[in-house]
């Protein structure tokens, strides 16, 4: 039977809302990927995958773990290729692109060749570096890396790891140990059926002393044959929220030997004899970091809009209540709440967005003035203060980029009603993939008090009058203490609005820690007793800074079509954060009430605007269906054609009811229990009278 | 090799925690429950399905989707005696309980008997009851029924449904049609693989006119064979992102014919020659629908207690860090952050049972009061009204206490750190399996909305001088408006705080729906312009309520140290909650800058009070192990053992690896490959040379 579509049909309304786009998709998705390069190599990897076997998406919600595993290492398999035989630049475009589209296979690559070959390249002397790159740690043929720090009862502290490596003069080895339950290594990805070798992070002990943790080469499997090498016992730690392609494992190793050599010796040394050699400095890492975390607040913003593509879509077909005398139902985008539920969310999208392609270039800027620079340069203490800086902020910005993800995902499931509770939405394999990055790489509550705790202390630096690095420049302008708004709302005045408050806050807290300390708190303990306020500091800063970065970026491009609409949404998103975060704009004065009204309505009217551009904006992002794998965000519309399409092929039916003669048939067979008396039922009072009479007769 | 145990061990901390509790958690207990007799049901039912097969959970989450629903199903035979044995009190609770349990079953088990029996109870005739009831409904022996009213194209708008039922005089039918793909019946619990017959809303239409929205019982299966009627297409809607015990299908009906009198006819009555007559008035709904809310009140405030018991028992086992000169690293819930993160979820879990508790006495109270009342009572329209007045209420509270539940639920995952990712913590599944309640039975927004538009409607009653219902009745109180805190921030002072802020935030969206009128806008399009500031009215209106309720309940109490306790807990929910919301309090003057600190530091305060009897509150919320289901939330405190064991239990090592030799083994003796030029790998160029010496040669 063919069903008739109701006029006009979904293909018909998104095609409407496509018709007379007031900007160039086309450059306005070109800005929002940085280049045309970039932008034409995502759309060459978007049709190659689309292609692939190993990238099927669309019957991925009903693999079962084992299968997702499989097809995961599938795709990691196919990925050998390209990782020797492409730049890092167009590969590392190439896992950005992938990671949206699974990111369970993104972290299980990302364990081999960022993790371990991580761990090596910053840990390994030269000659140690070749030795393993020469084994095949590249090609992976000979050697795949595991990354085994995080233990059972350990993780955020990584000086606190409990697994010991304890030097053997005799045989010139180290002996790895899991001491007990706790310090088991837990959550190592690719150790449950994938790797051969780990970088196991250990407690290092030289004649009975500890000289904290150091990392360990220690080989897992045979290469040959896959078998456990002795003394270590591995184990799946089975199903996750999400991510299930990932054969995250645990480890214990009992009493297993490396070679002195396979400790990783660029830092800190071990001698023949058992000297140790401390580096002379400790470790700069902030750039590795800074890297991972840059990468993080990108993939939040895809994230965000491979969420937003599908919501918007739908919003724009799916109608729901006629209107006063309208035959047609009304779309639900053109609700003023549902404008509300979702506009500002594709603003912070694109906000984020922007943020990290900034974040990427400096930190790309500052790696290479960290090579090239000589110790003596006088601007070195500058560059290394901007550094710690970015550092610092990438924590924050780490933290409230990933929940702001999160919680978009999340929205826009409930905005699809229903049909956003179908796993075929794809809505809830996206948060569960997600979630995730709210708690690795550092729980965001505890990397926001660490951004919290570097604002604190460059509000002091600032007291003493030291001129700031460009992402806190604003604390070295006290009037901000106390400005007001022009009422114009403008981006400046937004700007100010959020340097203003962000530096009262970030005083709220500074102040707090001092009154601590003076009160006789130890450093620690005044710390983390201003551990709310230090939390405010670092989420308003944040906001503040991704919102500067959108600003600068939009504020930099040509005047044209594409740069004012994004000035709207730089507006839409600077104003309704205002709105989220009122107390404290109305608490330091910035705002007045009356001023906050209009902000409401601003932000109203921007919902509005924003609204009109919505369809052009979402196809700026440039998500392929294959990517979005998501009936509801078709790009043709076709929204409840291909979600029924879609439904049929993943549940045929089965030939046979598999429980019905078992459990349904019986209930429906049963017969009406009367739920009377025993004895009624037996008839006992009349047999006992006929017994009682029978007695007498006798 | 038996690991020793770092001490003090896990389990030695929490018994630590429970050593001198400054209340009697019994009686603490009692208070939480409503009533001893409550507790003791509960804690009989716990132990039953602890001990049931059907009942197991510790293997839940490596159950695919066919065994989950099978495993259901038993549940559901299993359930059977009780729901003909026992009365419907008890029976309430019963469910109550296992709804916590497995969510997934409760909804199955109450398509049947809560949705698709509540259509027959209040759509049927005394009559049409009785010959379902004889046909075995209630026992279903005979009949299993579900409920089909959404379609894939059309959800919150009932009336808007499209499957029609034409009468057919000839044969005194009706004919069931699905006339295009949108208008088939979608997510309809039950139809998949269970049921025998449905209640299918439909558009009625005699002799070509439209009667809107009725309902007609439709057989699906036939009940000896369970092969599909005759013109019934069903199929399964398949994977979801959670609740997938649930066997939710669609339902195409393709000119199915049934009886006129499987119509149900309470209200409006189709007589054999086609005369239609509607009900004199509409149906009075509210008190049906209060019923549900409530119970999703309940279902929050327990959902939410579950998550906590294991976010707080594992933090109080949990150590990261040594401060200062500790040996011993720090308990999480040491943490003012960590105090911070979930103290105030605490608070929140039990002002929202408290309101659920008394919701339902009140919900009690009027239905009896209703069904006793002659129409001439002098105090019906009070009872009405207050019916009313609630019933709006309860669409606020459906929406914000399944919003702070799921909120709470996903903190409580993100505060075990890596651990509340993997599925055996049971956060995953609790979230997905809640996260459905922010959109059934009203979308959350949309029945915020509607709670708003009556807010709206209460303060015009106001302000014409009627004396309003209780909930609402501070609308009456004008001199609120420019209420100020007397610093004290007792409860009363909150009180007042909440009663001023609500007022003033649904005095502005009603202004600005009056002046919407005035500027020409039809009612529907003032509604919807101003539905952000009708939002905010409901958030304020509904968390004051809340605070209300729960406060009531406390000061009712006798004074004790179970009331002590829970009046610090009520000060920290509404002193917290006007945080949250904090920019109101201030916009509207309640407080000030400095007594706003002052709220900051309060919460702080009391978080690290509530801190102090954190396990003895949780111990009160009386869940089993079985029920909570989570080794990171054991009575006993055995986290890393039980995680351990359970982690091991689900992921017995497979034999062989499953895919090791086609695509490891590959990788791994993989060659290396020059990536040399091939002109020169095949030494190309020589043997140029050589041909060419050869030809001169020649």
């Amino acid at each position: 039977m063919a069903f008739p579509r109701p006029k006009p049909t979904t293909m018909e309304t998104l095609a409407m809302e496509r018709a007379n786009p007031p900007f160039n998709i086309r450059k306005m998705s070109i800005a929002m990927h940085g280049s045309e390069k970039a932008l034409i190599l995502k759309e060459k990897f978007m049709a190659e995958i689309a292609r692939h076997p190993a990238f099927k998406l669309s019957d991925i919600h009903d693999l079962s773990k084992d299968e997702l595993r499989e097809r995961t290492m599938e795709k990691f398999a196919s990925m050998v290729y390209f990782v020797t035989n492409e730049s890092l630049e167009t590969f590392q475009l190439r896992m950005q692109l992938i990671g949206i589209a699974d990111p369970s296979f993104w972290t299980r690559f990302g364990v081999a060749y960022g993790l371990f070959l991580g761990a090596l390249r910053s840990g390994a002397t030269p000659n140690q570096l070749s030795y393993w790159i020469d084994r095949g740690v590249l090609g992976l043929n000979g050697v795949i890396g595991c990354f085994a720090m995080t233990e059972l009862a350990h993780g955020s502290n990584v000086a606190g790891l409990e697994t010991t490596a304890t030097f053997d003069r005799g045989s010139d080895e180290f002996v790895i140990h899991t001491p007990h339950l706790g310090a088991t290594k837990w959550w190592i990805g690719g150790a449950a059926s994938t790797a051969t070798h780990a970088a196991v992070f250990a407690q290092m002990i030289v004649d009975g002393k500890r000289h904290g943790v150091k990392t360990f080469v220690t080989q897992l499997r045979d290469t040959k044959t896959f078998t456990l090498m002795p003394g270590v016992t591995i184990g799946d730690i089975g199903k996750k929220m999400g991510r299930d392609g990932i054969d995250n494992g645990y480890i214990q190793f009992t009493y297993v030997r490396v070679p002195r050599a396979h400790m990783l010796m660029k830092h800190t040394q071990v001698s023949r004899d058992g000297v140790v050699t401390e580096p002379p400095l400790a470790q700069l890492t902030y750039g590795a970091l800074l890297g991972g975390r840059t990468s993080m607040v990108t993939d939040s913003s895809n994230s965000a809009k491979k969420a937003l593509t599908v919501a918007v879509r739908y919003a724009a077909v799916r109608r729901q209540f006629a209107t006063g005398k309208n035959e047609l139902e009304t779309q639900l985008l053109d609700y003023p709440i549902h404008q509300r539920r979702l506009m500002p969310l594709v603003a912070q999208a694109i906000a984020i967005g922007f943020t990290g392609l900034r974040l990427q270039v400096m930190y790309e800027d500052m790696t290479q003035a960290l090579d090239t620079m000589e110790p003596s340069d006088p601007n070195l203490n500058d560059i290394l203060d901007k550094l710690k800086e970015t550092h610092a902020t990438s924590a924050g910005l780490k933290a409230f980029c990933t929940w702001a993800c999160l919680d978009t995902i999340d929205k826009c499931r409930q905005s699809c009603g229903g049909h956003g509770y179908s796993a075929y939405s794809n809505f809830p394999l996206m948060y569960a993939d997600f979630a995730v990055q709210c708690t690795w790489e550092g729980d965001n509550t505890i990397l926001s008090l660490q951004a919290g705790r570097s604002l604190v202390g460059a509000w002091g630096a600032a007291v003493r009058g030291k001129k700031l690095a460009p992402g806190v420049a604003y604390l070295n302008d006290s009037s901000l203490l106390s400005a007001k708004s022009d009422s114009s709302l403008s981006l400046s005045d937004i700007q100010r609005a959020w340097n203003c408050v962000a530096f009262n806050v970030i005083k709220k807290a500074a102040e707090e820690y001092v009154r601590l300390l003076k009160s006789g708190k130890t450093k620690d303990e005044a710390m983390e007793k201003c551990s709310q306020s230090r939390f405010i500091a670092a989420k308003i800063h944040t906001i503040g800074y991704i919102f500067r970065l959108f600003r600068e970026a939009v504020e930099e491009m040509k005047d044209d079509e594409e740069s004012r609409t994004l000035k709207t949404v730089a507006k839409l998103y600077g104003l309704w954060q205002i709105e989220e975060q009122q107390g404290y704009f109305l608490k330091y004065g910035y705002l007045d009430a009356q001023q906050m009204d209009k902000v409401q309505e601003s932000v109203d009217a921007l919902c509005q605007e924003v609204r009109g551009v919505a369809i052009p904006l979402i196809d700026s992002f440039a998500l392929s269906d294959h990517i979005i794998n998501s009936p509801l965000g078709r790009w043709d519309g076709s929204v409840y054609e291909s979600y029924f399409a879609q439904v049929q092929a993943a549940n045929p039916l089965p030939k046979e009811h598999p429980y019905f003669t078992r459990l349904i048939k019986p209930l429906l067979e049963r017969q009406n229990e009367d739920m009377e008396d025993p004895g009624s039922a037996m008839g006992l009072d009349d047999e006992l009278k006929e017994i009682e009479e029978e007695r007498k007769g006798e």
